[in-house]
């Protein structure tokens, strides 16, 4: 390659610029990468140009113009149907694709780049629009390992990447299970709120101790996930029987204080499977178990 | 109070040493204060006395050893049972009672040794056993401001004491709100780390991505309070529509992989429930609503 055919090329490619991927395109601009755009509807990419972005005509061209291209669209249907039509500029380029999808479809797109002789990360934002451009910004990768270390410098642009894998369904296996985690997390953190607000306490005030008991919490995950893998469940952290009889405690104050019990009462249950299952005088981390499949029916 | 009487004194006498009530025992020790010690069986509290505690004969006696006398026994009937005896002794000292209860018990012995000349602490350990006497170790404690202010140090060498307000019943409300919510986010990491583990990713490799992803979780715990404080929704994290599609495709993924799909499918409920009750296009927090009384059903 000439050096002028160098000079012409962007350092990244975004195809899609609607909520989350216009925060990327700017991500990229604000750590100093020259940038490429394409949106559909051209005012959104008008409107990064004006920030300082290169506009593309085309998909075609917003994918020829650099080695590192993201697409962040609605749905894989999208991403294939704006993708075939570019699909002989994708030689020797990187695609990587920020849209939430299914592990089949991650392995589906990633076997399509391949035969176009291009590398592919499937990728997920954890954290929402608005901590993007942040170190606390959650992006998981996975596929190929060498595009990883090969952009992830540039990828680093957009917060923490963290490379799963080279299955590229791991991506998307991780943003559905860290969903699920974080609103196990808020579901539990928005009945508490209703639960002190029956007597008065502020949303706030509460939120101050919660937090701060968070680390701890979590502290609990790493320990918990080790006991999972040796698949022995030690009672440090109390029986399975000791919080079913706490938590029977959440439901009924729950109830008297005329909240739905609804999630507290799934927490029971999960507790009381456990228990049924043998687990009674176990850790709580035994309640795995009862999440698997074959667990005991209550 | 003779020169002579002073040096008798413990700093503070701790009554019940079951698994919790020996570690409050040792973490005092362990911060150099000199620690009277009572339990029903005397063995439990000789191994305390081996440790460099002072034992005592009654709970009366313990009583009467210190100023701030604490009790961690398995219900509020038997702190009850125990301390009338010991009444007279108590004229002057502050009770410190972590044992768990309801808001009402704790009222109660708390007007109980408001008659006695007590000061009246309600508290709560809210992260086990383990981390006593570490500064991680949340103790929750409500009550006589007064009398958390004088033995605060004391107390600090317990872990970190936060004081919740005069009412004493707040600690026993927000050791169920904690637990609730620490369930909340458990139940999430076990369904998590369950889903993942179908396609063979280990427990504790999950849980090194989990765990970095909870402080954005615990963020948006902070956010959400605030407007939940203010009744105003905005959808920066997504919408409640968006997020029961998200919700529901977690659902299924769960059930495809053979799993119990209970957890998520109560959060799909509250997001649905919230959705009804014509939040669809508000922020997730408006869920709170679909928890407190005059929810819609759905
Ligand atoms: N927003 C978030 O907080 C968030 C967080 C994590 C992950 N995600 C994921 O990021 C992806 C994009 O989400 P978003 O919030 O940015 O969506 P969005 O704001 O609705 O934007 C959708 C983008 O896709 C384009 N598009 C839709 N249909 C198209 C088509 N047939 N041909 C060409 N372009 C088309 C839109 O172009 P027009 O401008 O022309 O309509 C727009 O640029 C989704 O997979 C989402 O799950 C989003
Ligand atoms: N363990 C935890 O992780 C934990 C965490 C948070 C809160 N807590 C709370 O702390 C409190 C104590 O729990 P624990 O785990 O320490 O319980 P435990 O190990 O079962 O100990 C119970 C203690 O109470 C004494 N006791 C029981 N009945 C008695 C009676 N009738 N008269 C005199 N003494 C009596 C026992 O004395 P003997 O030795 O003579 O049996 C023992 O010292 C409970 O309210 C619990 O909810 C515990």
């Amino acid at each position: 390659m000439s050096s002028n055919e160098n000079q012409e090329l962007s350092e990244v490619s975004v195809i899609g610029l609607g909520q989350m991927g216009a925060r990327l395109a700017q991500a990229f601009l604000a750590a100093g990468h020259r940038t490429t755009v394409w949106n559909r509807t051209a005012a959104k990419a008008d409107a990064l140009v004006a920030q300082g972005a290169v506009g593309a005509a085309t998909p075609a061209e917003a994918v020829a113009a650099s080695r590192l291209v993201v697409v962040c669209l609605p749905d894989y249907d999208t991403v294939h149907d704006l993708l075939v039509p570019a699909g002989e500029h994708l030689a020797g380029r990187v695609l990587v694709n920020l849209t939430s999808g299914t592990p089949e479809a991650a392995r589906q797109l990633a076997g399509w780049a391949d035969g176009q002789g291009a590398g592919y990360l499937d990728g997920a934002a954890m954290s929402g629009t608005r901590l993007v451009g942040r170190a606390e910004a959650l992006f998981v990768f996975s596929g190929s390992a060498q595009a990883f270390a090969t952009h992830r410098a540039v990828l680093a642009s957009l917060g923490n990447p963290v490379h799963l894998g080279t299955d590229p369904a791991l991506a998307s296996l991780y943003d559905t299970a860290l969903f699920g985690l974080a609103w196990g997390a808020l579901a539990g953190f928005y009945h508490a709120v209703a639960l002190v607000g029956t007597e008065g306490v502020d949303p706030t005030v509460f939120a101050a101790v919660a937090t701060g008991h968070m680390p701890f919490v979590t502290s609990l995950m790493s320990d918990h996930a080790r006991q999972i893998e040796d698949g022995r469940y030690p009672d440090d952290d109390g029986t399975v029987e000791v919080h079913a009889a706490a938590m029977d405690h959440l439901v009924q104050a729950s109830g008297v204080q005329g909240l739905r019990t609804d999630v507290p009462e799934v927490v029971k249950a999960l507790l009381v499977r456990a228990g049924a299952g043998g687990h009674g005088s176990d850790g709580i981390a035994s309640v795995v178990e009862a999440i698997r499949k074959g667990g005991q029916d209550v």
